[in-house]
């Protein structure tokens, strides 16, 4: 069993009252206390899984927060608090630690996190696992989004490996100024790669159209796959690559210009692009100059460079 | 440099905004959020320390989550919601996973907490880590005893070990219903054995003198010294095992007997002992009948076996 599957059974028959707005399956849990709406997500780093030892601690540090400010940012909420649990033992450096922990705390001063505690516990490897509380008024679900949508993505994707994974932005303010500007039907911030992350904002009856030209691909993605011609084409590291952390979400088409024109005078230095629509044909099917494609899960059955 | 040595140092020099009540330094953090007060914990444990591979696997999951909640009930609060980050790997069974898992769901039954979702990620050993949210009033912090304050603890220590370590029952309604009855100065919840977690009540003009006779001591603990002679004394077990997880108070004198009395026709099935006084002298003083010695932290210079 896979890792969504283990976790869909360990918590299928949750109890949850009156202030549990939404649970498991979405960026975070939304809550409803004092008859206000919070945001709680938590999320853990681990040495060898999501760094290496050769990247600069204090990138480790801020990757740590970043993660899952990127997960408040895709419910349009904002950050207020968070407590960081480190995983160490006697054969990390002290001094490694505490340029962790300076990368954590630049993270938070830059977007508004008071971090309010944790505490430290003995593991084999190296972790950090935030717990995060948000604000939010409005939660952009995954699950709004309606036919005729049209699908916006921000910023670039695939090859997030060269560095971006480490330094990326999370898109709060973006994020924050979709939700109080327009009617966001659904977003997602994408960590597992495009062709995957879309298929949350599908549900059994609805599917996605793809514009393959109107991808935006990192520049990381088009230089890798120059160099490497048996690697991945840069179109499917763009649809495919995971840790691109920015957003996916939809809106009514009616509104599809209005988004662009605003965003490009309020972010005229990130992109967003529309690369799509929401509709009736289950699955995601790419359309390119050679006519439109279902696209398998990963991307892997028709874009793999053969 | 020890744990709580690392964390003074990362944490020193924290920004806090005007919602932060509390940050690190007592049981849990303290936030006011719309106007309201809110606990914040994280808490994580991890077999090979916490538990053994032997230990029954739903009292695993009870303990992950009630450590937490004796946290939210050392600050007179009521628990509301939890994330469960589960450290794993393929060679941990699934059936073993999902019977942790239900331990944790039956506490979370138990004392009303929302289980709104979590993480699972690849680690060499298994652990799990809870975030957790409660509500509280007037939280109780460590800081608040006054010199003559009576000291008081529920239920007996030591010797936790044995079993209590993974079936203690955290006192959340006890620790509710003495901050709604009471004035309590100061609280905490007993980890690290009342001779070390007491000094955490105390501040330097400050101490406490403890009358031997008084501590309740758990049967384990007894049973344990007499049949090994060469291991510590019941009185030192009661003074420095860990994980008894039970709640260490004060109270202005005067309301002392009050408390007692209450106590006992609230909670006639768990002990509650008055077991001393803060003192104008600062350190901790052990009272039996040879008279009154200062104990060291861990209480090995006065009380071992020789």
């Amino acid at each position: 069993m896979n890792e969504s599957g283990l976790i869909n059974k360990l918590t299928a028959d949750l109890l949850a009252d009156e202030t549990v707005i939404a649970g498991p399956g979405d960026d975070c849990a939304v809550l409803e206390l004092y008859g206000q709406k919070l945001l709680f997500k938590t999320d853990a780093i681990v040495e060898g899984v999501h760094f290496d030892s050769e990247a600069p601690p204090e990138q480790i540090g801020h990757k740590a927060l970043a993660r899952p400010l990127s997960d408040v940012a895709a419910m349009g909420g904002t950050p207020s608090h968070a407590l960081i649990t480190l995983g160490i033992n006697t054969s990390i450096k002290e001094n490694y630690i505490e340029a962790v922990y300076t990368g954590v705390k630049n993270c938070a001063v830059q977007y508004g996190v008071n971090i309010v505690g944790g505490e430290t516990t003995t593991l084999p490897c190296f972790t950090l696992s935030v717990s995060l509380l948000g604000k939010v008024k409005n939660p952009i679900m995954r699950t709004g989004s309606n036919i005729g949508d049209a699908i916006f993505v921000s910023g670039e994707l695939g090859g997030s490996i060269v560095e971006h994974h480490l330094n990326f932005i999370p898109r709060i303010a973006e994020s924050q100024w979709l939700a109080d500007s327009f009617n966001i039907h659904a977003m997602i911030d994408l960590s597992d790669g495009l062709a995957s992350d879309l298929r949350h904002l599908l549900n059994t009856h609805t599917g996605a159209e793809i514009l393959a030209s109107a991808l935006p691909i990192r520049r990381a993605a088009r230089e890798n796959a120059q160099a490497n011609p048996s690697s991945k084409t840069a179109l499917l590291a763009a649809l495919t690559d995971g840790e691109d952390y920015e957003l996916l979400f939809t809106v009514s088409s009616k509104d599809a210009v209005n988004v662009m024109d605003e965003w490009n005078k309020h972010f005229p230095d990130t992109s967003l692009k529309c690369i799509g629509k929401i509709i009736d044909r289950p699955g995601i099917h790419l359309r390119d100059e050679n006519g439109t494609k279902p696209l398998a899960l990963h991307g892997y059955d028709h874009l793999q460079k053969s």
